[in-house]
């Protein structure tokens, strides 16, 4: 496989980020698709859930992803939505298997460390690096499709980066070096900004 | 429609109760199948949604429910397993409205109140309610599949219970009445069985 072809999910009943990436042997990545699939906080769950699969698998059909990457739900974290968040990544992750593609899951630090270098990150900070590298004009808006995109990229260079690991070439991701020199000039200009 | 036809769904990654019960207008309730989808810890989780959709789906084809019941799942509870609880709850209300079919969620505590007159039972009382309910030798087993007919239930006699407060008849459904002479009874066992 020269490249491999990345469905990330941000799960939700509400907003579900849908992005794609086409990521090659040496990291570069390109944008595919992305986008939203949204649900009417009228509708009963099960349609909403039935709204957001259908969503998905207009971009399964679309898009044929090599793998699914879809955002870990912790029980922890906003205690007020994570059931229709954990419902929507159930879904997700089901309709993958269903169709035979692999998929696994990221925690929120895992995707901001691989794509930013930093697991604490903020949200702009990670959308700012998923533009760079993707060569956007703009930011991914909303942040749920941005923070799709992270999840795919995310995918994409941690399966490669224990290997890459052994070889010694590369220890940083493209991400964490041109998130290093986006770093060092913002430092420059933080005062002026603010 | 001179019956109802319910499939509770009592959501889990690792046991998933299921339970069809057949509840007529005067709401005698018969047994039309119990049983639990079952998946394997070792598996990736997208894989365990996708066993837990092929058994249920199973249970759609064979008994073609008119309405599905899941129970709700609720975050506070059981923080270590809530995730994997509301994925397979997604899933479950995602394939009844995929097919159409009406579903709704009810609490632990609807559940219990609707079962046995009390929202405080223990899990034991529910089942022995349930076995008695539906003229069964022996209680359900495992409890999963007891808490799935319990749901039914639940749904099938909270469906008509206002309509019947408005009539001035059975203030009590089948069940609390049982219940009630059940609970009469026991007061005056139980010193010698403990």
């Amino acid at each position: 496989m020269s490249s491999l072809r990345v469905l990330g999910i941000d799960p939700g009943l509400t907003r579900c980020g849908v992005g794609v990436v086409e990521v090659a042997r040496d990291r570069s990545a390109s944008l595919v698709h992305v986008g939203v699939v949204r649900s009417s906080a009228d509708a009963p769950v099960a349609e909403r859930l039935a709204a957001i699969a259908r969503g998905i698998r207009e971009v399964l059909d679309a898009h044929r992803p090599d793998v699914v990457a879809v955002e870990r739900v912790f029980a922890q974290h906003n205690l007020h939505s994570v059931t229709g968040t954990a419902q929507a990544s159930g879904v997700a992750l089901f309709l993958a298997a269903e169709r035979g593609i692999p998929a696994a899951t990221h925690t929120p630090s895992e995707v901001k460390a691989a794509v930013t270098g930093y697991g604490s990150a903020d949200k702009r900070q990670v959308q700012a690096m998923v533009a760079r590298v993707l060569r956007l004009d703009a930011l991914p808006q909303p942040a749920d499709a941005a923070d799709a995109l992270a999840l795919a990229l995310c995918h994409a260079w941690r399966g490669g980066s224990s290997a890459q690991a052994h070889t010694g070439e590369a220890a940083l991701t493209p991400a964490q070096r041109a998130w290093a020199e986006a770093e060092s000039r913002s430092r420059r200009t933080r005062v002026a900004r603010t």
